[in-house]
């Protein structure tokens, strides 16, 4: 694979990623969508799909990343460094492009659901701190969920081991791919077995802190969030940031660690 | 292929894709169904499922385009033209003919449902405006959303934008399928692929306008639901009736353009 | 295969096939289940599961039919009609073993159900007709539910025609399976394309009758419910029986025409 | 295969398994978990991808049984039984292991729902009967569910016969994949197909008892329940405990007899 064309892989692959997965967050979140209160089960297969969207579509080009704690993973178990900026640079790009296109498929609803008197009090009333606190709770707070993650308790100690966790299992999953499918052609449908594995995660590990589980699929839609013209858009809590970035970066590199001491 | 099999296995293919779809648009909103208010999981996976079907049934006569955006991908992407009217003639008459079958499937369910009085409210009260609005909302307007799509709000440029993206990344997928399965005879599970980009799409894009990201899938229910003798069906929407047919073809088109510039 | 083979393996077939469709049908339906109100989307996954686990079983010995309606059209198809009342034979068996089997799952479910004074009305109390029919409709209604197939709207021709439907599109599904993996050995998938296209039948076309799409998926375990001494099971709706044993038939044996003029 | 790859393949695989099988139950009844309430779909869909991830990430190592049923069945078919207690030690390893993995990432979840007193009573209240048993089947009660499995209605002989039946079909599914994958190397997607049987069983057979259909699964977590210090967590209900797994062994013999006698 040629640099520009893992570049250009990875761009397209986790913009679509990201449009798919913040999408539903979007869906099953804003004001007036059709789905609106679909639900967890939505949420996790649709993360899921939005990841076998992704990695099919950018597998020809660059292998399908799209995630640097899969970059990260790969990169130990074979032991080559050498292509992980170009990877890095595609990614962070991707989920930026992708959260900006969520914007745009959604704008009227971003709009809508921020300036809703129902969702986020008559205007002039919400420098009361009651109000304030609603208005952060139904407003603010589930628009900044379409584009990053955050705990539901704030523990750092329990939500980065959460996500080392669930990106351990996720980067075994796909470490593991090579072995199974040794010598019978299946690498295509890798992606329906890694789309599977995230609904997995995200079912069963989601819930404590909505499963960042990849740093750019976290801390680039958050910078796209600072940046974006959003109506009473609140703070982009910078302060958790970097809780979603650490900890997959960690559990990618215990699970190169792992394969290499026991599948290789 | 030849033109009579590309002709029969469109009509064929996208007969049971609309039947499928329709029909859960039918089963999740009518008065009567036992699927009623599923939710929009069901709708999501209804069409996957929908596409799935209808592919896995006509690749081998046509290799199941099933939508003029598909059909416009493709030749875009392999610069053939010759069959594309082929392909558009047999997709806008199994539209219909999938649209008739849904209204047989549900006959006496859409009968129930537009005169029931607690629906529409009772025989000759319709006439004020509040019960007329009221009838519309619960009554002809979920009909109409049984045959073609509509925003959620109406806003032109965002309508388009949303079906131009969920299109494009549809369309991605196709095209990249014969990347994917090179060498390792995996063709028939495209079909597979497919379905759950269809959910993918439904899941995470389907909010704003019900995602018809196929010009047929629209058009033709639409026809049908303008000439189907249905109590108190009200008007068909013409006037967004263009939406779900250019924002598709201009998303086909861009995702071939994409294709040729940076996977060929 | 033998003849053994097929009885056997379409009686072990038949007889999951109706133990977990039933099943799901009793898991949502009775009190005291776990997955009691799981709603639509649990039945429908469910049957195309039960599908997809019985037909992989049974498909070493007997080519996984388990369904008349497949037989019909498979025989119309290959003009073979030889081993026809060995498959019909053992699948009604199956069928009504899976029904049984239901009942030994549930068995306490079944009890606690048809004997709960908040369901069937107080001991005593039920020959008041108002109390009979609030007893049919939440008590020995829903537990036929569990075995056999009713109609929302009773209407014999739609109800015949819904039935003709589902079942032609299944048929369709199976016969271009034949095409659809020529030359690249994937046939064990088939059950899995199989299961998402009865789940998807279920979402769409299950609305108005609870789709059987198999005579013996509702006959078998229209006579065990007959013959089981659940109390106050109230009568097995005789009256309907026929629809979903010649409606499928009838599905079934259409698919297997068009098939040989469109597909051959 | 040697011993010490099925060891830590078991170990690992089984601690995945219980990890997201337990981690689903864990999202779905913890007080302040994102995917609180979203019901038994979820709990079925978690619990077979969860089999799907482990199984598939162990193939390689030990062919993946994670399950002594599985172990028992397999050993009746081959007729070996020399790697029997490799498999089995590393199977309750692992489903220990597992268990504190949802422990850790749930961690205060756990503290938060135990001492809620809306779910468990305010301090000093819960000796008063009434209290007590609320708390109980609030509090204490779903958090052992996160663990253990227990049966709605509390009858010996169907929970029994429940998870005899449930592990008997799980068993024929795999015992019969070599038939199925027999020349055309289709092994790795094995997993797949049993990810769905698994969904089939919890969406159908797991309304009485919650499906173990697996000794480990059961007495693993058990066991942890009892040694973890959790507040408020009450018994761990030893007088179940041996239900779910003498019923999975026997389910399991069985159909490993049955293969022997029908498809071998």
């Amino acid at each position: 694979m040629s640099s520009s064309d893992i570049f250009i892989g990875e761009t397209i692959g986790t913009a679509i990623l990201i449009l798919l997965g913040g999408g539903v967050c979007a869906a099953v979140t804003l004001k007036a969508s059709k789905a609106r209160n679909a639900g967890w089960l939505a949420i996790a297969f649709g993360w899921g799909f939005a990841v076998m969207t992704g990695a099919y579509i950018s597998t020809p080009l660059s292998g399908a990343h799209l995630n640097p704690a899969v970059t990260v993973g790969i990169a130990i178990k074979d032991g080559e460094w050498g292509n992980v900026p170009t990877y890095f640079a595609g990614q962070i790009l991707g989920a930026m492009i992708g959260a900006v296109l969520v914007w745009i498929a959604y704008y009227g609803h971003f709009q809508a659901h921020l300036t809703d008197p129902e969702i986020v009090g008559a205007p002039g009333t919400q420098d009361t701190p009651a109000k304030a606190v609603e208005a952060q709770e139904k407003g603010a707070g589930p628009v900044l969920g379409v584009f990053s993650t955050g705990p539901e308790i704030r523990n750092v100690v329990q939500n980065l081991a959460t996500e080392i966790i669930g990106t351990f299992v996720l980067l075994l999953a796909i470490l593991t791919q090579g072995l199974n499918d040794e010598g019978n052609g299946l690498g295509t449908l890798g992606a329906l077995i890694t789309a599977f594995v995230v609904v997995s995660i995200g079912l069963s590990l989601g819930g404590p802190t909505g499963y960042a589980i990849n740093p750019v699929r976290d801390l680039g839609p958050r910078i796209v969030h600072a940046l974006l013209p959003l109506p009473n858009k609140g703070g982009s809590d910078w302060s958790y940031a970097w809780v979603p970035v650490v900890g997959p970066l960690i559990g990618g590199a215990i699970a190169g660690g792992v394969y290499n001491v026991a599948f290789a």
